[in-house]
């Protein structure tokens, strides 16, 4: 059975790539999704397509009404959701996507590290479960197929 | 026709008053819901209801659970929800409110600082419409019964 | 039994008075909603609340998000939607509307006249029933009370 | 990952070819579906199935009977939207699948002339993204895949 | 709690009277509603409100239009439908009503001859209870209560 | 695009192997699915599998229930439904399943003899097409893809 | 704000009476409903209503048909569902109206007592809450107005 | 048609193995699926991947939530669900997952021993068939491809 799987989160670290290898090794027959993670061209985007905007916060507007576009697509389209949150940065479009999957009725595996704890404990309590590891997520994906 | 309006956000200063004050300025047949302003015993409803919990990260998810109970309640009897975000704290229960809302058709009005608009880009580009300071918002929800 | 009806449609006469006064005369127990019909204030509430735009484009986006969200909560709380399309203007809203109510299973009254027959047959085809009157639309709702 | 792209909108040239060619030449894993495009068979597809109708109003409804089916069929097995306004014509139906696709959840993408901004301002806000070109519609459907 | 009972089916005698008349008996505080029960009316409002029609087809067909728009307001606001079906007729619009209240997740109450025991069993299936007299299904409603 | 189709209705004549036939002259990528069409078998069902119940009444419940399963699990693979009325017996199963075809969202062709526009009008006027010969149902799933 | 709480689970003893004591002292605005308490009245109420059946397996299921329907109705007009679990029988209707809430969205509180921590640990994964003790639901209930 | 079916229920006999052999025998296209069936991984797998719990109670509600992560993924790719009730054991996670199938519209199979008629009558009531042996669940299966 395939499964797809998207993976929320940052994308100022290479976990993704991590999560695709792993899932090789354990020879899993997962596909992966997720938002774009090259920051620059998800800043633009919007630009990019639209035309220059009038000052950043239209530009803003602009670029994430396309990446929005691409998460809704992309996560219908998704069996389960993982979400990553990393120790910087605000992260709400993190908390959104886990919180759009939990309404939609996907599954979501929340990484969170142990300082994040407090602040994210009502979405924690909403997730399926809750992980400290790329690592442990990866096993729970695995755990399906056992 | 009433309405109720579910007040998502911070809790660490009284902009609900102000909202109910303006509501009551304006002779708006409107009803206001919301999470635990008591921010103590938001954080100890879990142990308060519950028990002493073995140790902090039981004792926060024992506390969600309950107030996550409280939101899922009062939302679901909600016509509008307002999720205001402070320039302070990760509020991710806040964007975890604010993305609920929209996941469940709920009409969404979002209140944002300016120093705020990059790292809240998708979401406001997912609320109906984001304004900058509370008068906004009731004057927004004064329009409806204009 | 006490109905709530959304009248979506053309604001540039009074038809809403007509049906609000045809419901008194035939005693029935109906409340009527409708979009903003002050054409001004529908075009201008978006820089009066948000303030000045960067041009045309960016005031229209700014007043429709806000209509739209008047519309959403006032269409949520309706039991029959009825839609009326005059012979000027592109009234895209309206259709909007109108199709909105479809899928959303809201039974849907459309008011059209002879000229339109044949640009609205879809909709048209997909309303509950169609008419060319607002008195006939009176009429179905009162027979709704027979 | 496969998608499949419901073109809605006007059918009095041949966007949807433009369509076509520019995902192939960027190599792209898009099925295209979209309303009949052979005008006279589309007005016609009524009489010619169920027989000759008693007037044109009878005519109009049952094609549109028949075109409605059509559409509802491909557009539950779409993934994306696109639908483009023209300069010309009513176009209702094309706002009625538009603001179909937004009430079933499914992305929409909208392409609208400049002189279209005004009437077609509530809609746009309602689309995931507005834009003025088709090219500009292609270069969103190639970013899902960046 | 009250309670609102929507009374599928047959129009040919008086049943729904009986059904009023022994919720007063019981005290029981239900609100019944049901399709038009003057069976000349129910025929004839097509015609009624839209003209004359080209031919009988286009009679039922604008008759009906209008009842179905009735059912469906009517149903929407319903908490439990009771379906009776007769010895005589069709009473296809009854198996329609008791289908829809099936698939819309209403409690369905059946009330079925013994005649009728082979040809329905399918719906019956379906349907919370199937009983052989209104007093039986009365009974249901009473305990609702007790 | 391949499509599943579930042909609802009487099992009394051919006429299911008309449609496949015809599907196969016209060369469209369709898969039928229906009803047991093994008459004795679907009302024996019931006691073949679960052993001798206790009288008509149960037997007929005991097969139902199988029967209605099945239905079930086809139903919801299918894409559209046509549903096909005889001249004789209740059919009341017919009608049950194209209701819940249209509260399901599922597209519904009618076929439907003249004999039966009048107590058939209200199921056919939520039919998204009626028409009175297979020939014409199959023409409307060939235009399907024209 | 008023609530209702369908109180699912045993009938054995009259923790029920508990509860609307305390709701009482708290002064709470709260409506409860629950499944019939009189026991042998739930095990007879099919024979009572439809006559003598054929054995205990259809007396069961007679009596089943007409408990599920009370119970749907009354947990469609429920807020919060309770689940309270003893130590004694198997239960499984406790379980299935627990499961069916969670399904439906209803917010669910668990009371479960020690020795059942292990067979009940899906269900209580599933839930907002798991208590041990009436006294800590009725605190969470009191939690939402404070 | 191929289809896929979860098996829920209890793990401590080999009764799958004896489903699937009976699948091959009779050459059905079907995919089985169910829960993790190696007892004591699936009540270690939450110290397994998470870590030591700080108690039983810890313990068994971080395995619960993998396990029921595991049975949401599978049951929303499944299309049919039979659920067996042993003897033994409280089965109350048995008890759950029929309910959510149910309560998600999928069709469901329940297997129970003639002594637990009376306890699961509700359950019963709310399948679609309720057999005593896996042979008859089995032969329900077929009957879909008859």
């Amino acid at each position: 059975m395939e499964l797809t799987i998207y993976l929320a989160g940052q994308i100022h670290d290479d976990w993704r790539d991590t999560v695709v290898q792993k899932a090789k090794e354990k020879d899993l027959p997962l596909t992966f999704t997720g938002p774009q993670t090259d920051h620059d061209l998800s800043d633009n985007i919007g630009e990019n397509i639209l035309g220059e905007q009038p000052g950043n916060y239209y530009k803003d507007d602009a670029a994430s009404a396309i990446n929005n576009l691409r998460t809704q697509v992309l996560m219908q389209k998704s069996d389960v959701v993982i979400a990553l949150f990393g120790e910087k940065y605000k992260q709400w479009n993190t908390a959104m996507d886990a919180s759009t999957a939990v309404a939609l009725g996907k599954p979501l595996i929340l990484i969170r590290p142990e300082e994040l704890i407090h602040p994210l404990k009502e979405l924690s309590n909403k997730a399926n479960v809750t992980v400290a590891t790329v690592d442990q997520a990866m096993e729970i994906l695995e755990y399906i197929y056992k």
